[in-house]
């Protein structure tokens, strides 16, 4: 019998834990960051006397009863090969609110919000989400369908930041789009074949709210995402040979937008 | 019996690879570039009759007699996850020379290049390879040990820059670094507690050759290394809390850093 590779292993985790709408966090790191998020709806934390030891200070603030388990027999129902470090953490998925709301910014810096059209893989989607916080972003806002959903493996890459950065998803993302233009936002879409660089178009805007909205590696962004755009920009002084990783580009983007 | 985990995996044939430096590159893209790479040296090549189908151009101008192989026992000795569409090929590591030569750059633009201190994630330097080629850096360095050699899933996520990306591995990198500064390079690391920012450093600097230092997420950069530099620097406009994926990171400096 052929084995699935991982990915399609991954997607079918993804797929099932979207529609039980819980999530199993798993590592040290990502569990004691969920524990310590009051915001957090926890339902079941699964640890060895190992880790339990070393999470006690946010076992002890969390509000809810550990289940002891043997570490030859861990009894989280995580993919196999998930380094859980002997800690599991059931969960839902965090409710950050209306995009209206979460897109108004915190009112001391121009906003900026990153849209993902269909970035599926979860280590990108992970990366993005610490690039938005360290940056400042307001929100990072994917697609309901055909984006990577909170899962462990996007907890693990978010490295915490799951925790802290709202990340959105939408059903619609050209309509998400309209209703950011209609609260003031600049429309940026990332494309290698544009004309105009970011800098290029941000200039004199830079106190504008801006949203950059990137695309899938390979597909890019579809049609009617590139059609809602105000402006489809380059990343400036990129070679038009090569491409950028898409976490890589939306950090440069990013960076590129808080430059003052 | 416990299953290793796929890290650990890794690792293992990281070493055995390099230690028999021969790398089995797998993938159609990864195989088709390297196929095409004049510069490499190729030992097998091992395809499915569908995937010698789809590179028959690549194969027709590569002078190497393709072993067909059957897709239900593909031959060639991969990891059983890995993706590889059916073809596999085995060749030597690039050797792209000396980093007194490679360093020069090409005169037309102040050379860049970036320096990796025991960044060991294969699809973190596969990324940065990415980004070091699109913003035209001489060279990505890092150390003999403790650094991800060339295997297939560096290959792969690299996505064909590491047949065109100079990757190089020294066996000390504050001996690379002091070279680098005789030939006349700033050497400048990347540590999230340094006061002064990257582009404060480069002001009035801009035309000088630059290199830049990253560590690895978590330990950061070894001290050894931090003295070595001619400053520590910290990316501009990020908020101290949350800490950038460290492909993130090497892509934002180098943007900042090549920014005219």
């Amino acid at each position: 019998m052929v084995k699935k590779p991982k990915w399609v292993v991954e997607k079918e985790q993804a797929r099932k834990a979207s529609a039980a709408e819980t999530v199993w966090l798993f590592g040290l790191h990502a569990v004691r960051d969920a524990l310590m998020n009051p915001k957090r709806e926890k339902l079941r934390l699964v640890v060895t006397l190992n880790a339990q030891d070393k999470l006690a200070d946010a076992i002890a603030g969390a509000d809810i009863e550990p289940e002891i388990s043997d570490p030859r027999r861990f009894a989280a129902p995580l993919d196999p090969q998930s380094v859980h470090q002997g800690a599991a953490l059931e969960v839902k998925p965090l409710n950050w609110g209306r995009l209206d709301e979460v897109a108004l910014g915190a009112g001391t810096i121009p906003p900026r919000v990153l849209l993902l059209d269909r970035v599926t893989d979860p280590h990108n989607v992970g990366a993005i989400l610490r690039s938005a916080e360290v940056f400042g972003a307001c929100a990072v806002i994917g697609t309901l369908r055909h984006s990577a959903p909170e899962t462990g493996a996007l907890a693990k890459t978010a490295s915490g930041a799951l925790e802290r950065q709202p990340y959105l998803r939408e059903r619609n993302l050209a309509d998400a789009m309209e209703r950011l233009r209609g609260m003031g936002y600049l429309l940026l879409g990332l494309d290698g074949a544009a004309d105009q660089s970011i800098e290029a178009a941000l200039d004199g805007k830079r106190d504008r709210a801006v949203a950059l909205v990137l695309g899938a590696e390979g597909p890019g962004l579809r049609q009617k995402t590139k059609d809602t755009c105000d402006a489809l920009v380059r990343i400036d002084f990129a070679d038009s040979f090569g491409s950028l990783n898409v976490s890589n580009a939306a950090a440069v983007a990013l960076y590129a937008s808080v430059r003052r």
